[in-house]
């Protein structure tokens, strides 16, 4: 009989913080692709442009200048999906026709003056800024909001509408479906085991070592063992932090390195301006804050591309319906992504 | 104080069927797209081309000829995310590294031999054909697995990497995340209610009206109450059936009529080939079958157009790290269908 080889044979994989399973295909990166290509990353740019609005000295179309700023910059969203005060909908007591308000607020945060840069073309000063204002924002936002939700779309690819620099942060009274998702399970797995799931989870991938991608003093990168984006990445501390509020000057000093290093790491692979969403995730906030040991702060990056710049991974029918699949196994994705330099590809000969 | 309209106010909806909840921000329309344009569909397409592999008489990249089909045409996919005989993983004990066998089999399935076709375009005898044939596959494949997916991901937006009409069904042993939640909702509320989920609510829906799109003696097509989609529908039989191996003689006649009409509205809406991914759910096969009285048999269309042929909508950073949002409202999805005619564009000055 033939022994089962992750990297040749289907199986099926579990996530414990979600509580679903991935089908890993890795037979068939063999495929050929006939479908869609994607065009390639935003052309050269320019250090500014008059009419982008996100640059500084630019006019908004709401009719506000953005400030000559110098490091990040934070406004309130012009188009936002959640405003503060909305009335709320009736309560209902229907179970099939289930209505909740949602109150909130979304910004937009420029992470560079420049337009024609990104977080690994970035020094470590500057990413360190921004993680100072995300901390910044966190405590703003959370002092008053349940979730706070830090994220970057990247890429046109990933339905980001403008090529400067920059994040968004959704703050909403609800917890969201899927940080309320984690929190049970990693809920569940600290009344059972007395220790965080992404604590013990670290510790054992340090040993088993397969998935890791790129560490320092404070942080580890690594390809979970049930990524379902091809080159999804998990970023997770090596002392144990709830949230990004949290951080000391040593953990952001080197937050901002492996920031750097990763998104080095993702350019490099395919030469290409790497598209993702990425985001944080840590405890709940707003006012009623409870218990909140069984978290462990950490950030996500999901990219879609699969085996080139232009060639994608979809998550289309059979994902939406049934279950999600990926081809290459995390540990593939891990060492492909290990090997790569971490002097991105653009400065690499000059 | 001002009063909530579902309309114009931001607010949370509640999806029974999976426990989830959705973000509805209507105004947000309102905002510009400088963002990502998608191409327009493919260009004018011939009957029949020589080097399309799912054409009659072509000869397919593993060697094999099609046959000359005259209605549809099933083959085993060329590659598959699953095969049937394949080695499992060993039983492992740490539930933080948890892999599980995954056997299965996908299949192809051509829905018309001639390469410029699609459902809409199709006349209702062949698409009563299409059924016949899933309803044969779901025979076939239900007798041994526990899950058969059918699914279609039409466009190459959609990731469809072959013009040709054509779905997918994979089968697999294991029971899918997105049926198996489905399941356990509808078990819960039968329990509780001792009635199906999806027979009070399409009871409700006919009684409000304002989500419905089109419908005839043996199916109602609406928008969901918590669509995630802009354009989301879901097809529900009038008669109680859980699989479609169940469907009558009325029932599949029917079935036909109504994917030609949603499907031309579709077309319609933004006068292209609209892009979609769908598929059936029914109660779970196999040989050890539970009760399955808490299902009923649906269709469901995810399309991402959101605004014209050219501008969709992305599912990214927020909703993939917290929670899905949606800009108009399922009501006003349901209106745009509804004024549709049911003549194809194409067709309509012929
Ligand atoms: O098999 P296809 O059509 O080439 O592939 C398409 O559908 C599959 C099932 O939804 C997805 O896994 C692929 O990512 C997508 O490109
Ligand atoms: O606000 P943006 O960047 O224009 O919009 C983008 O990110 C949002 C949050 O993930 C999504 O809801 C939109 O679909 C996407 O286009």
């Amino acid at each position: 009989i033939m022994e089962f080889k992750a990297t040749e044979h289907q199986h099926l994989r579990y996530n414990p913080l979600m509580g679903e399973w991935v089908l890993v295909s890795p037979h068939r990166m063999n495929r050929p692709w006939a479908g869609q290509l994607e065009s390639e990353s935003f052309e050269t740019l320019p250090e500014w442009d008059p009419k982008n609005p996100l640059c500084p000295g630019v006019r908004r179309s709401n009719g506000e200048v953005n400030p000559n700023y110098e490091s990040t910059f934070v406004f309130t969203n012009d188009f936002p999906a959640m405003m503060e005060d909305v009335p709320e909908p009736p309560e209902g007591n229907d179970e099939l026709f289930c209505m909740a308000p949602a109150r909130g607020t979304c910004r937009v945060m420029c992470l560079h003056p420049k337009l024609n840069k990104s977080i690994p073309l970035m020094n470590c000063d500057e990413i360190e800024a921004v993680i100072d204002r995300w901390i910044e924002e966190m405590k703003t936002l959370g002092a008053h909001y349940k979730w706070v939700q830090i994220f970057e779309n990247k890429g046109q690819m990933m339905g980001c509408s403008n090529p400067h620099p920059h994040c968004q942060i959704w703050a909403s009274s609800f917890f969201p479906n899927e940080p309320k998702i984690k929190d049970e399970f990693q809920r569940n797995y600290f009344l059972k085991h007395g220790q965080a799931l992404l604590s013990d989870y670290l510790e054992k991938e340090l040993n088993k070592k397969e998935r890791l991608v790129c560490s320092n003093e404070d942080w580890v990168c690594l390809v979970p063992f049930w990524a379902v984006w091809p080159f999804e990445t998990m970023i997770l501390p090596r002392r144990k932090v709830t949230r990004m509020q949290d951080l000391d000057a040593s953990q952001k000093r080197h937050l901002a390195f492996i920031l750097r290093v990763i998104t080095t790491k993702y350019d490099n692979l395919f030469k290409t301006s790497f598209p993702y969403s990425m985001g944080w995730h840590g405890a709940p906030t707003g006012p009623e804050q409870s218990e909140d040991e069984h978290w462990v702060f950490h950030g996500m990056y999901f990219p879609p591309l699969l085996r080139s710049a232009t060639v994608r991974k979809f998550m289309v029918g059979y994902e939406m319906l049934a279950q999600a699949q990926r081809d290459l196994t995390p540990e593939q994705a891990a060492r492909l992504l290990r090997d790569q330099p971490e002097i991105h590809y653009t400065l690499a000969n000059s």
